[in-house]
């Protein structure tokens, strides 16, 4: 049996799962975004190397693990969300296939080498640096979702030092940084191919974007079809309740 | 009554109006494209001034005429297509406040100066260069539709001379360039502000976009709901149809 802290809680990973991850309300729980971009991402079925970052508690590799027998890596810099991750991995017999790394993507040349990896996911923190005093009131969840530790810019440098030429980077975010995240991904070699738009329901803004580049990959996007999140009546949409509960 | 010569029709400009335009099956005649972006264009109601790009047969400022009292403004490369953009304006009684210019975007800065436009709209070519043995096929269509006289970066560089600090550049393209297009808004200081994707049915890829920057601008990109434009049984969304043959 897995060792559970304060605040901590066991939840499925996904409905009709097996699966469990650990979570905390006051430190980390995974969101749709994740879940999106787990299940967007391409990754190899039967081998290869993934690579997460910013992986949190570990959701997106653990959400992977039931798409590929890929070796997994995620990395992680507040170790208490490391830890969790670890646990979570351990609590799924993970172990053989599924490694977490408490540290700096910033600083993983000499741990994990260049170019080794078929596919990078990332599920960065979303917002510019916030005022110390807001930073003050929960740094666990702060440094998740604000550019504390790293930027944008430096979650590219260390998808482009990672990720093998012809490997693939996937990405989710929101729309207002897309002129950045384009602008990003092209200056470091990695090509969009793929993009998808979220949107909460019909006739709503875009709240998210999922993005896929190659390394080394020539000029040519695709634009895929929407996905809508909720219908009208605030239930889910068939396409987002497939992702959500659906099989792998 | 207003000269046609050879292959040239007089077209309704839109079902449920009463305007005109010239037309040529061999020469040019505009596309769902050209409508799209002069609907999706913002444009001062009552004064300003708005300068058309590429404006080919003038059918973006001629759409746009129904919307806004501007004085407006068209630039045409090919002296053809120039001639009978002149008589549309002619043919519909615009030449107070519409004018057809011949001549080369990339040279416009002594005829129209810089920095004095609120809004500028363009309809570029979409593709790179062909081979001379397809350019030979018919040279008026091949350079409305590839990159022959004046490549997208001559474009933004001509939208960045006219625009005035804190006017808008609206553009229609393909999703393959994209990346290219926000990469070039950006580094010509024209911050992309409001993007749309255009589908041709529910769960297809999208085949155009719409763009629109505003010269000097905060980075903030808001992603509008899709638009699809027909149905699953080929007829036009009502979305679409409310463009194509709406009220302005």
């Amino acid at each position: 049996m897995v060792q559970l802290y304060d605040g901590e809680r066991l939840d499925y990973l996904l409905a009709e799962n097996n699966m469990h991850i650990i979570q905390s309300s006051e430190v980390f729980a995974f969101s749709l975004d994740a879940v999106l971009l787990a299940h967007f991402a391409y990754v190899p079925v039967k081998r290869g190397k993934i690579l997460d970052l910013c992986t949190g508690n570990g959701v997106i590799p653990l959400l992977l693990s039931r798409r590929t027998n890929a070796s997994m890596t995620g990395v992680e810099i507040q170790e208490r969300l490391a830890d969790m991750a670890k646990r979570s991995v351990e609590l799924n017999g993970l172990e053989n296939r599924l490694t977490m790394i408490h540290g700096d993507l910033k600083e993983m040349k000499e741990v994990l080498g260049h170019s080794t990896f078929d596919v990078v996911t990332c599920n960065p923190p979303y917002f510019p640096t916030p005022a110390k005093t807001e930073h003050n009131q929960n740094e666990h969840l702060t440094i998740a979702r604000h550019e504390v530790y790293s930027t944008l810019e430096d979650v590219m440098k260390a998808c482009k030092l990672h990720v093998r030429p012809g490997g693939k980077v996937a990405m989710v975010h929101r729309p207002g940084r897309l002129v950045d995240i384009m602008t990003l991904f092209r200056q470091h070699k990695i090509e969009p191919k793929r993009l998808q738009f979220v949107y909460p329901k019909h006739g709503r803004d875009a709240n998210m974007i999922l993005i896929e580049g190659i390394r080394d990959g020539r000029a040519a996007l695709t634009i895929l079809p929407p996905l809508y999140i909720y219908n009208d009546d605030n239930t889910y949409t068939t396409e987002a309740e497939g992702i959500i509960y659906g099989k792998p």
